[in-house]
């Protein structure tokens, strides 16, 4: 009998603080737990009208060599995004959702010795990701909640505020989760050009492609102005792909080499890279998809007109509301009638549920549920 | 414009010396470059017989949810896994491929401070991992060209030597890639015997489902005995899965807990866990694969001792031969002949190729393109 360890006290100092993210609750768990069926799941901002029926029909062809180590280059799936964009694939690092992409920026980037900044209320990889590898967590204060325009915000003057020389990557999400919260053109273009260019700039687009305010950047024709700016996308939202994991980090050239050095050599799977190219082409989901997201948003701003909800300013797939207080409890309520939405007390938002924008039945079943579970 | 900044200079020191893995060349990339068709690939020790019939069913099903995120628990998956070999799933990390949880060791367990032990000739992944994270390297001399019974092989009693105070964790691959080389049951219990429990051994065993030899270990029985042990498995290679990734790691419980912390939300995607569990079930395509491989080793043997070829011992699902020159020339005129093999140079072995096992008449072509190429 060989002598007790303690392996969590062997582990690099970082991961021994590590918390895992916790990702929204799955239809199947709740099945289990409750046994209850007919669950409408509206926690993980996934897309309502299903996956793009472009991608659907490439993944048959895909599907007959499953033995078949995928292409590591991901040659294929990088034209068709460098096509799309204006872009050179050499400029593509392509992750296993932009999870990874995110954690490959970290990894090759931050480590004890330096510092990652990023918003209150940001997207919760980020931490986890710069923890992972022991870098120092930089947290600026969001926009306060009474803020005129953008309460819960990602604030710039306190991000510029936490950046000095040992800071290495700045995370912003545009539009942010689980906020829904955007920054404008002018005002992210002037941060920007105030960040020394020796610090890495991610900036998270995961859903860019629902955002219809003409103000809002496209950061992608940024990339020749900034050498220290990082966009990362995902197939995970618009696209209706968050089952098969696929995201991408565009940059110069440099930076993508170097995450490439640390990804995985078969990070994306073969029937991801299939179907994310199809879905890349398929303009008649994408358009649904924006129009559906539009019309549950005026149908859930209405609701909370009508019922006095307040909720955070978006322009994402998913609507936060405040529920005055505690969350947790109605969260329960909620998945006793079948309906999961988000409880974001990890975000320092205890009193608040993120609610994935669905179709206009779905919507009214949550909004239904909600009003019951409040009077209740 | 601003200043011309060197992002490698800013990478973390392991990270600016880091070599990504070099795969297999991919058959569709042979087609681009040398406009030929009909390639054979026998590159990447995938399965000739494709994947699992019961994978392929199983995906019929998963594929109406692609927008819906996996579980990030791999909960049936698990299960499963657990069912098959007796274990319990608390003691299971999932990984996208193997590769995936030999990076998550490395992440967990290794850095600056420390240093990875492994053998000459071992699986490439492993000093990948452990260089991203800046670990120190320490790589033990294989068995000489000249022993007698087990020549590139493992050489124990030289990993033994490696450990030391500073050192954390040791990777051994049994069967090892690329040679084909394999350890006893005497010998390697003896040498975990010998290792202090505070150093964790990792048994990556990629191949162990082809290999027949009574004497083979089975290191998921030893899990009890020693607690800093860590066993590797994977659905890329017999189960046909190599596409979709998927592999996994056995160990105690606490150290799964950590890994898993480490471990990517969603590393799995959702038509691989569905794929995996189905395959891992399908003992008539494992037998199959078996008894396909074995009888490919035979007429592989027997080619060599009809032409004179010497080649490493193996049990896995390929050989390397001896060509006794330069392999590289000899790689790429058998490239010209459509038949794609694996160059080993990188592992420290020049002369060598390694030759996935094929059908029949898949061997047969090879084993004519290599008697062609030889004799030009």
């Amino acid at each position: 009998m060989q002598a007790t360890i303690d392996y969590r006290a062997l582990a690099v100092s970082g991961v021994q603080a590590l918390q895992p993210y916790q990702p929204g609750k799955p239809i199947e768990e709740l099945e289990r737990e409750l046994g209850i069926t007919n669950i409408l799941k509206l926690a993980s901002n996934e897309n309502p009208l299903g996956a793009s029926p472009q991608a659907q029909a490439a993944l048959a062809v895909a599907l007959k060599t499953l033995e078949l180590y995928p292409d590591g280059s991901g040659y294929q799936l990088k034209a068709a995004i460098a096509e799309k964009f204006g872009l050179q694939s050499p400029q593509i690092t392509l992750g296993n959702g932009s999870n990874d992409v995110l954690e490959l920026v970290a990894r090759a980037f931050l480590d004890k010795q330096n510092a990652a900044v990023f918003a209150e209320h940001a997207f919760a990889v980020y931490p986890i990701v710069a923890q992972a590898v022991g870098a120092e967590l930089r947290v600026a204060k969001a926009n306060p909640p009474d803020h005129p325009t953008m309460h819960y915000g990602h604030n710039l003057a306190n991000l510029s505020a936490k950046i000095d020389a040992k800071t290495r990557v700045v995370f912003i999400a545009n539009p942010n989760n689980p906020t829904g919260t955007w920054l404008g053109k002018a005002e992210l273009h002037a941060f920007l050009q105030g960040v020394p260019a020796d610090v890495i700039v991610v900036l998270d687009e995961a859903y860019t492609e629902y955002v219809t305010d003409p103000d809002f950047p496209d950061a992608l024709a940024w990339l020749a102005e900034f050498p220290n700016l990082i966009v990362t996308r995902t197939f995970s939202k618009i696209y209706g792909l968050a089952g098969l994991r696929v995201g991408y980090a565009v940059s110069s050239p440099e930076i993508a080499d170097i995450l490439n050095r640390v990804r995985q050599p078969f990070n994306v799977n073969s029937l991801a890279l299939a179907a994310a190219q199809a879905a890349l082409g398929d303009d008649a989901f994408l358009q649904r998809s924006v129009a559906t997201n539009a019309a549950g948003l005026q149908q859930w701003f209405a609701a909370c007109a009508e019922n006095g909800w307040e909720y955070i300013p978006t322009v994402g797939n998913f609507i936060t509301v405040d529920m005055k207080r505690p969350a947790a409890p109605l969260y329960d309520a909620l998945l006793r009638e079948g309906v999961i939405v988000r409880p974001i007390a990890g975000y320092g938002l205890p009193q608040h549920l993120r609610i994935t924008i669905g179709t206009q039945a779905q919507n009214q079943r949550c909004i239904n549920a909600l009003k019951k579970v409040l009077a209740a």
